[in-house]
């Protein structure tokens, strides 16, 4: 399949080298063509003869793709998404990873949408056209293309307004190693603001664990 | 040890029942000395000859007590603390179980309070001179009192400022039955926000699984 990643940062560029791995043609996608990080980040790819890795702008890796993946910072994610022209983004599934996370007074961050709206709503209204579904945003990166990383049912919740677009995802995510037991559907896309109002327990709980790899279980 | 809790609804009389079944003096209070829900919950009490129940005013129970539990609703708590004269509580520690969540429009319900500050935070502001610890807010109330009914270290947040008053709330959560290794310190009383900002995905969690009846777990 062919995936475009917007975002170049460390999440970006993880998904992308996995998905790589995978067999998937890659295109990461930047505000210019000369960025350094998604140069570099090429450089360091084993080109295969089965997937090819490709750079470019947000609308061009976007409109050569089956499948979008926004790795942007969440702040700056509306953003991105709206110099896209919706056309090359219409009927296609976007995976919304990012959180609304607002570093601007400091550490902790505050968000910078919750309660009422969410960013994977925000993308949604944005692009109506296409079927957004928030996932992958509750793990660091390493566990997003590695869940075997943690052994249990630690979850993974998704959302999304479309069935066939979070089938589409689930797949994906399968073949990160994330088992069905593990996907938890949460339902539309609202329930996107629960899994990023989420995000500051989660910086508080790797305050206490000392660091970023773990994850969350359900026990009944 | 003499326990006053304020607010009569299923959180308020569950910790009442157990309190009393652990010996200790249970006072439970509402905004009238003639509450119907306290009255109906006084006379299902057994009286032990070791352990007194009674009901008031919220200032008549927290005053007779050391321990203060708040179980109100959370978009009336700060109105009912402020009702109390702060002199009544003052040096004192009080455990906030409440949420802050608003159902004025519907279900799921909105935080009337988040991301920027949070009701444990707003009480301790209310009363500077009682130590304020938030937990118990992330379980439902049958959990609350006995946390053996889920096996596994399934874990329980506290915050607060005062150590001396976190250690007086781990006492008593180890005599529900909590263990050390479930109680999670996050650190000061700012970090309520983190875990009442959870309890909207712990909402959907619930629908998911079919009712209240779980928690969760950090794995590594």
């Amino acid at each position: 399949m062919r995936i475009a990643i917007l975002g170049t940062g460390t999440v970006g560029r993880s998904l992308g080298t996995k998905l790589l791995e995978l067999g998937h043609d890659v295109g990461v996608g930047s505000r210019s063509t000369h960025n350094e990080s998604a140069a570099t980040w090429l450089m360091t790819q084993t080109q295969r003869p089965d997937a090819a890795a490709t750079t470019g702008t947000f609308a061009d890796v976007a409109g050569a793709a089956e499948l979008i993946i926004n790795a942007t910072a969440g702040v700056a994610s509306v953003g991105v998404v709206s110099s896209i022209d919706p056309e090359l983004l219409a009927g296609k599934t976007l995976l919304d990873v990012a959180n609304p996370l607002d570093f601007s007074n400091g550490f902790p961050p505050k968000l910078s949408v919750c309660n009422t709206d969410s960013l994977g709503e925000q993308i949604q209204r944005t692009l109506p056209q296409t079927h957004v579904v928030k996932g992958l945003n509750t793990v660091t990166a390493a566990l997003m293309v590695d869940p075997t990383l943690i052994a249990g049912d630690h979850i993974l919740p998704i959302a999304g307004n479309d069935d066939h677009a979070k089938g589409h995802v689930t797949a994906l995510l399968c073949e990160f190693g994330w088992r069905d037991s593990q996907i938890v559907d949460l339902g539309d896309i609202s329930a996107a603001r629960v899994t990023e109002m989420y995000l500051p327990y989660w910086i508080r709980l790797m305050g206490v664990e000392g660091g970023p790899m773990f994850n969350i279980a359900v026990l009944r």
